[in-house]
């Protein structure tokens, strides 16, 4: 018997009906002759009103206690739909991060996942149970509970399909799978049957946010399939994979990103090691950056840019305020008015075309390009935030015309 | 260094501003030099409210999933109470049942604490915290959460005063302490100084609010020094403690309860063991019983009756209907309009003065009484629920005037 791993997000959770019609295709899954373990996210927006309420009794608490109290959510998820399942004739357990075995580190609202011990998980379904697994959530070895920080509950179901060896991993979402662009800003952006791990993993880092780029990694990681369904239709989704051995130069999609923060830094003395202790200095935080410049000033010093996503900009700031004798800096500044424009596609390196077009479908639409960053399936250009959606419509269209978009 | 516990119900912690003012009776009992542990119940009404999203998700689920569901109303409390006490410069780490090793037998919504493993809470003592623990929950050697059903938050307290060898349990409440009467019907109730376990296990048994029964019975058991006080006053409260060795005639309340139900079975045959049953099924599913009465018919069947408290009537209905067969009967009914009306005192055995006030103080105010029913240190009778404050009045003020009440 195959086990098929589902993770439903909070919005598919919001209500009594929602509930139910997720049941029903729990229900579904058993009755096709699969054990099924689900992974739920906090329904609607609960977990933001308990961050609100941590954030109202404390707001400089313990990462520790915060990390507890958010928790609540998805055990009050996954509970309830046990219950929900139940009424429904269909046998169910609900499994907290401790109950589930999800061994995580003690990297209190960022934790990463270690280990899960499957035994109790295994022993439900031999059962006959759907187990119901909360997200976004683990347990360190003192017994503390963490949580795995944005988009936690991917990286859950994910870490799930790979232990328990799942045959496919759904992750149910508000959208019917993975578009060649934000359908919001680009109205005939194009689902994608398929696409690679490596894309997805692009994407997913320039700020699509149909699935969190920690659990593209580990599917890729550990060859886990991964679907991206819509939990509000039948419709078939975008499945992740594999890349093909063949040549692809087709452009998998257009990805526009305006949370990003640019953070300047000037005065740097100009000694080798500078890059190296910026990087260094960030990872210890999980912070990525991206569009790194430097630009060397006469008097023997340096002032250097990087930017970060703009949920970390407080975090960052604070890491460099705090390594300020390390780094030996004057001043430092940051910008919020950029956006990240990127055209991910594995014919990046191997064809000229996809860069080519790009710069001229933003030239044509006359789009002012601040700086530019690119990788083995990417290029990214830095706009100015008002120009975003006309760019990205001009980009997305551009590639649709010449046949770049399946 | 001494061990103290304290416990704060949920009304006590409903507002923010309510959570600050406990916040700083625990920072001053531990500024007093003591290692302080605090059990909390769940917020306001929020585990009636988890209770009936339970109902809603469907109304005949597993305890299991309920349990596991309520118990995020005293998680809540614990993790906000540990960032308020931080917030106000004081080291507090909260613990759930499982953390703080409470465990519990499988019997869900209704189970008892085992033993509890010390070890976590006294280590985190050692380390300066203030130790937050989760009241009225525990958890099985399967890891399974369990609910130890009504006052559970009490019985919490109590047992891990005893597993600490705490100096003093404190109980805190809306009220100042125990009183002689319930002051909402008797406004002159005396408030008591202090009052034997047994007597107030009596108390509790015959529908005082104010200690659940099974925590004093606890208490009694391993000898923990009780104190029930306000969390709203500076005022003294009432100690519970081990009896006296002299005499005492001294009546120590008077308690009305009208949460009770009589359920009459007709047409059992009358044959040796039928009480037996009775009392072991009941016993069975943890039900007391009260007033128990019967009458022999003719036909050589009898008619059976006795009092429960009103939130089991579901279950004793349930109980006594899966046992038809064993028990052979032919009808069961039930009524709710009684009230027990009781006088606890550990004169009642040796000085006949306080049953024949009562029946005299009754008598005057013109009640009727349906049945009676006594013990070493009670006298309790079922009026009409009709009747029920002012029979508390007559009786309480009888007692005042003839200098039986302290």
């Amino acid at each position: 018997m195959q086990i098929v791993v589902q993770k439903y997000g909070g919005s598919s959770l919001a209500t009594w009906e929602k509930m139910e019609n997720v049941a029903k295709r729990i229900i579904k899954a058993k009755e096709a002759g699969n054990k099924v373990v689900v992974v739920l996210s906090a329904r609607g927006d609960f977990t933001e009103e308990l961050l609100s309420m941590a954030h109202t009794a404390n707001p400089h608490g313990s990462k520790r206690e915060r990390d507890a109290l958010v928790s609540i959510g998805e055990q009050m998820s996954v509970t309830l739909m046990a219950l929900t399942l139940q009424k429904m004739g269909c046998f169910a357990k609900s499994l907290n991060a401790t109950q589930a075995g999800i061994m995580s580190t003690a990297d209190f609202s960022t934790a990463r996942i270690k280990r899960i011990k499957t035994q109790k998980i295994e022993n439900e379904l031999n059962k006959g149970n759907v187990v119901l697994v909360t997200g976004f959530q683990g347990v360190t070895a003192e017994g503390d509970v963490t949580t795995l920080g944005r988009g936690g509950s991917d990286t859950t179901a994910v870490a799930l399909a790979a232990a328990l060896q799942a045959s496919v991993c759904e992750i149910y979402t508000d959208v019917e799978g993975v578009y060649s662009a934000d359908p919001r800003i680009v109205p005939n952006a194009k689902k994608l049957p398929e696409i690679t791990y490596l894309e997805m993993l692009e994407l997913s880092a320039l700020g699509a946010k149909v699935l969190q780029k920690r659990s593209v990694g580990l599917a890729k990681k550990y060859g886990v399939k991964l679907m991206v369904l819509s939990s509000l239709s039948e419709a078939s989704g975008t499945l992740i994979k594999e890349e093909d051995k063949v040549e692809n130069i087709f452009v998998s999609g257009v990805v526009s990103n305006k949370d990003i923060a640019r953070v300047s830094i000037s005065g740097i003395v100009d000694a080798p090691g500078v890059w190296f202790k910026v990087f260094s200095i960030m990872k210890k935080k999980d912070i990525s950056i991206d569009f790194v410049e430097q630009r060397k000033m006469g008097d023997g010093t340096k002032d250097i840019s990087f930017t970060i996503d703009l949920d970390r900009l407080e975090d960052t700031k604070d890491i460099l305020q705090k390594n300020i004798n390390q780094l030996s800096f004057e001043e430092m500044s940051h910008e919020t008015n950029l956006a990240k424009l990127s055209v991910v596609s594995t014919g990046v390196a191997t064809n000229p075309g996809v860069p080519s077009l790009m710069f001229e479908a933003l030239f044509d639409a006359g789009i002012n390009i601040d700086s530019i960053s690119t990788s083995e399936i990417k290029i990214s250009v830095l706009v100015d935030v008002e120009d975003m959606e006309k760019a990205t419509k001009a980009l997305h269209d551009r590639f649709l015309e010449e046949n770049f978009i399946r």
